[in-house]
C-alpha cells in the first residue's frame, strides 16, 4: 500500500518548513483548498477561466450565487493571489475581475475535475438509483 | 475569448440529455461536485486513495472531522458510487470503506489539485501578506 505525502498521519499543524499538508486541520493550505473548491469558489474560478468580468457579469454566470456570497468569495480568492481585482478609472467606476497566472493554473486543474465529474454523471445517477432502491427494499 | 462548455450561460436545470453543467443551479452534477470538493468530501476521498479503512481509521486520518460529518460524507459518496462500503461478517462486525474505480478516478484528479495547491502555498502566503498590508495602509 503506497502512502502519498498528502495522506501521512496528520499533525495538528503543518510544519513551519515545507511541505504543506491539507490533512492537518491548522495548515493554511486547508483554507486555500476550501476557497478553491468551496461551492462558490469553484464556480467563480471556473467562470473567470473564460476571461475578465465585472461583478454583475460574474453573478449571472454563477447561477444562484447571492451578491454577498460572491463578494466574500472574490475577496478570499483575491487575498490568496488567485484573482486580480482592477478598478477602472471610468465614470461611473467599473471593477474588473480576472484570474492571476496562479489562479489560472489552479482553475485548469479544477476544471479538469469539473469536466470529469460532468462526464461521469450518467454513472453517478445510476449509482444513486441503485442505492435508493436498496434502501427502499 | 473562448467559451468552454462548462461556462455557457447557465440554464435553470441541465437539459435532460447531456451534457451536464455544474454552472446550472439545479443540475445534479453540482451536488456531486460538492460531495467531491466539500470540506470533508475532498479529504475523505484523499484519505481513501491510500487503501481500505475502517470508520475510526478514517476519522483519525481526516483530522478534525466529527463522527456525524464523516458518516454523512461517506453516505453521500457511497450514494454517488464513489465509495464502496462493505460490512465484514466478523464478530464484532467490522465495516470497511474503499474507493470504487470511479471514486479512484475522481480522487486522482482531486489529489492533483490538492498537491498543486500545497506546492503553491508559499506564493499564496506571500499574496495574503501583501493583501493584508495594503488593507492596513
Amino acid at each position: 500500500m503506497t502512502t502519498p505525502r498528502t495522506a501521512t498521519p496528520a499533525p495538528d499543524v503543518c510544519p513551519d518548513d515545507l511541505p504543506f499538508n491539507v490533512f492537518a486541520r491548522a495548515c493554511p493550505s486547508r483554507d486555500t483548498l476550501e476557497h478553491v473548491t468551496g461551492r462558490w469558489g469553484s464556480l467563480t474560478l471556473g467562470a473567470l477561466s473564460d476571461g475578465t468580468f465585472r461583478f454583475n457579469e460574474l453573478r449571472r454566470r454563477v447561477d444562484g450565487v447571492s451578491e454577498k456570497m460572491l463578494s466574500q468569495t472574490l475577496h478570499a480568492l483575491e487575498r490568496d493571489g488567485l484573482v486580480h481585482r482592477e478598478a477602472q478609472p471610468t465614470n461611473p467606476p467599473r471593477v474588473d475581475y480576472r484570474l492571476t497566472p496562479l489562479g489560472a493554473a489552479v482553475a485548469d486543474r479544477l476544471l479538469g475535475l469539473i469536466r470529469f465529474v460532468e462526464d461521469q454523471m450518467p454513472q453517478v445517477l445510476d449509482a444513486r438509483e441503485r442505492y435508493d432502491r436498496q434502501r427502499a427494499e
